[in-house]
């Protein structure tokens, strides 16, 4: 499945773990790193990290919206329905787009030259078989120490769409929060983005803040394990000229990093912590390109 | 939406929480008990309790299966679809019924005498809608101590299909594991049954072993947060005649205490520990009756 | 499943084919009226009244649009699927909301009081099971001849939004074509509406031209088996004040008339031919409200 | 989008309608062929011949079944949906593979050595935009003579599993009828495998009696616009050894004929009638590779 005759040649993790490995960069999460997260908790508070999931959840225009359909319901009872020793029930499905709210990219989700992270050729995955390479299903959870790097706290202000957040900025955080980045961190950044949608009944998702190339190349080489953000893509929009997801073919692509996705972290921003015990599993969808998961901040 | 006027008079935690709670049990879970969890952890390995979710995911008979559908893969690309700017991607989407592998039932998922937990009425719940009451999306996640209560090491081999599981066998289970029961605990059943349907065509989901009504009542009223299990339904199938499904009317419906069926138990099993940092998010799917996820046990 | 204690008092046509009849109006088309219409195929010319459905086709804002997914393609064989024998196919999967496009509104798909079609309890209708009674697999196919009145080449322009269509505009539609209204006719309006939104991104669904409740309950008591028209609702949006849906109440509720709504008219109206043979073929969906399809003009 | 290089040296009708022909052998209908075809009507019966679609049509292992949900429904208003104005309504939704039950194959359905008919590359279906060519929106409503060919009739039983029905059993068929081929007919199969299946729990899709290649080729050679069976495959299974789907590759690729599927035909047989007007109009999904329809034979 991979193919030595490729030679990726921007700065990359390639092999770092072994030709066959799948879970990249959350291969920097050990047990050490578990236990120096586990051992941050300290008020016990349990922050969620997830939007809700509906029918109005914002999905740009080339995507559909979740559907949630009742099987069987409160009403289906009120119009007769028989409940044999007693018992009555309800149940449902959803029809889901996996890359809806707060979600995780798959190391297989993105990539370039028609390769994915570690060589592997873009013909593993199918619309027949999914991704039999680099799925969400392949990706370990994630248990380790979270960091938030709050740029709204940094500017003072809501960044703008289309402003962007660079090496310097996040460093800048660092500094403020007097944290160093660790091998194995989740990264998570605030701009305040998603708040700034609330109530609009039509979210534009081609224009807003976010990482450049640099800095996402930055904290690729500084080990972390995953990087998330409370707007749509972690990388601002639009792009450089002449780039087209330049973050994602770096990070993901070149790194094995997987991207967390409209995260809201207003609650975590006003519970005023920094590092915490992270925790982020991913629906097990075999062959996905990702999932929506509720990632949790544990204070 | 509540109405003093029904009267549930099996014991039950109705009101417990205030009138207007949609939590039930999981209130039970407090800074306390996270930071109590948090310091279990020791090794920190982290073993995921989750099925693998496709299509051949088994399902009974009257439910469908999931289907994973790919808008964007490898294929395309090889067929020549444009890259610009180097870029390539792909998507995908779920059609996925929410009771379906390693799962959460919300308690909005059984009643009956037409009232759900806490004296909410099933006219609460209907197609346009979904549960507007005791949905998913109003279960906090569980964060708190696991607690392993092994069947079929006390029994020494698997358990039969239609086997009982007693209070007196989980207390058993408790004084081989030195443990004692304390609030706001997930409680964690292995039966086996999970790993004897590996690799079967045709999945029996109308007879395993599981607990019995007393045996459910009873961790009830140890004030258990969860109860969850290796197997389709947590409780013995077939039931007791006469009854139908009698713990989740017991358990989710009069203490408002959450099931997580379809657990993946074998791992932790071999891991040899009994309590652990217990961590499950379900997806925030508003006024939906479940979630497929997938929970963690930290060690 | 019907209730005589209920008295629909508006005019009506329930009971007229049978206490427990679930087809309506359509038993107006019997063999006479099939054979009296293949007998005015002249030119053999086949016009399809049908748009095409895919995830452009519009839809009002409560509703999702259509999905289409492949679960094999070229692409798949372009990245080294197997190709047993030779062989290579394709497959696919659509998500469908059943009133989209053109299609048919089941007798099933609008009531008042409670009451459906012919005295029918709404609560034969649940999540369960779909609609027991009076599902579009009920309906027998209309073969029938067609009548179409041009509205647009009545006024000489397309008629603007909100306008009505009078009872008196479709008798002097008829005049102009020379035609009577037979029992069993096809009516086909044309407004000019669907035309109008080509092209644009974002349809109005709360405005349009169309009949008024006095126009739809001619056209029942004319003895009509279908009434079909170019736009969202056959009727007049707004509604007119205190009221909602009045022809739908009327002319679906009381008369048991299907509608047919999204019909593509423009090529039949350039063929210049107000009387053909009609044919129109829900697919048989158990329990259905309605369905998309592709009615004929086969002229 | 063609491409001269290829030369497909089996019999074929590449090229006949012109190079960018999509309507295949539907060209071979026209004015001449609906004419004919409507005079054919006499008692004015209305044969309709497609299964009811629901949760229980059988399908082959490798697919999903039909899903049927109501987005709002009696149910509702039994728990206390508002009814504004009076109007009640329902409506739902199918998550519905589109080779299911009584349906077309689009001529974009099966090929080989990477060409489908008149020589379009595979590369112009993708996941993306579905069948880019000869998808079943291009397919013109096949309205024409239908033949049915009655072989329970010829054979004085049901034909069993594996059956050939060869060249020499369809020439006899005719000759039993008194009837000729013509260009563009319709010629539909019986062979009983459908009614044979009636009220089995699971439907074997591996074996059916069915028409071999050169009942196919002959067919094609007779210039027959659609052939269609009451079976699954319309050709017999098993295929000859070395063979899969000879048929489909023959009849669909090289030939351009449509094959109609699953067809109910009973209810025809038993009206005794061999030649009738046949009309049979899928649904107009753009980029699909085939549709449920209801086809009719008007008698």
């Amino acid at each position: 499945m991979t193919d030595d005759a490729y030679m990726n040649e921007r700065p990359n993790a390639w092999g770092r773990w072994g030709v066959g490995d799948e879970a990249g960069a959350l291969n920097l999460i050990g047990p050490e790193q578990v236990k120096r997260a586990a051992a941050l908790v300290r008020t016990g508070q349990v922050v969620r990290l997830a939007q809700p999931l509906s029918n109005k959840t914002p999905v740009p225009r080339h995507r559909s919206g979740l559907q949630h359909f009742m099987g069987r319901d409160g009403g289906d009872y009120a119009a007769g329905a028989k409940q044999p020793g007693g018992f009555q029930f309800a149940e449902d499905t959803v029809v889901m787009p996996l890359h809806i709210g707060t979600h995780i990219d798959a190391l297989c989700h993105a990539w370039c030259d028609s390769r994915m992270f570690n060589n592997y050729r873009q013909e593993t995955m199918r619309s027949t078989s999914g991704a039999t390479r680099l799925g969400v299903d392949k990706m370990p959870p994630a248990v380790t120490r979270g960091v938030l790097l709050d740029l709204v706290g940094l500017r003072g202000r809501r960044l703008e769409d289309g402003e962007v957040v660079s090496r310097s900025d996040l460093e800048a955080c660092l500094v403020e929060a007097r944290l160093q980045l660790e091998p194995g961190d989740a990264v998570l950044l605030h701009t305040g983005w998603l708040a700034a949608q609330q109530g609009k009944s039509d979210v534009d998702f081609d224009s807003e803040p976010g990482i450049d190339h640099e800095a996402g190349l930055w904290l690729a080489q500084q080990d972390v394990a995953v990087i998330g953000a409370d707007n749509f893509a972690v990388e601002v929009l639009p792009f450089k000229p002449g780039t087209v997801f330049p973050v994602h073919q770096c990070v993901i692509r070149d790194f094995g990093i997987p991207l967390l996705e409209g995260l809201q972290l207003e609650p975590l921003v006003r519970a005023g912590r920094h590092e915490f015990l992270f925790v982020a599993a991913a629906l097990p969808i075999v062959g996905a390109t990702g999932s929506p998961l509720t990632p949790l901040a544990i204070l």
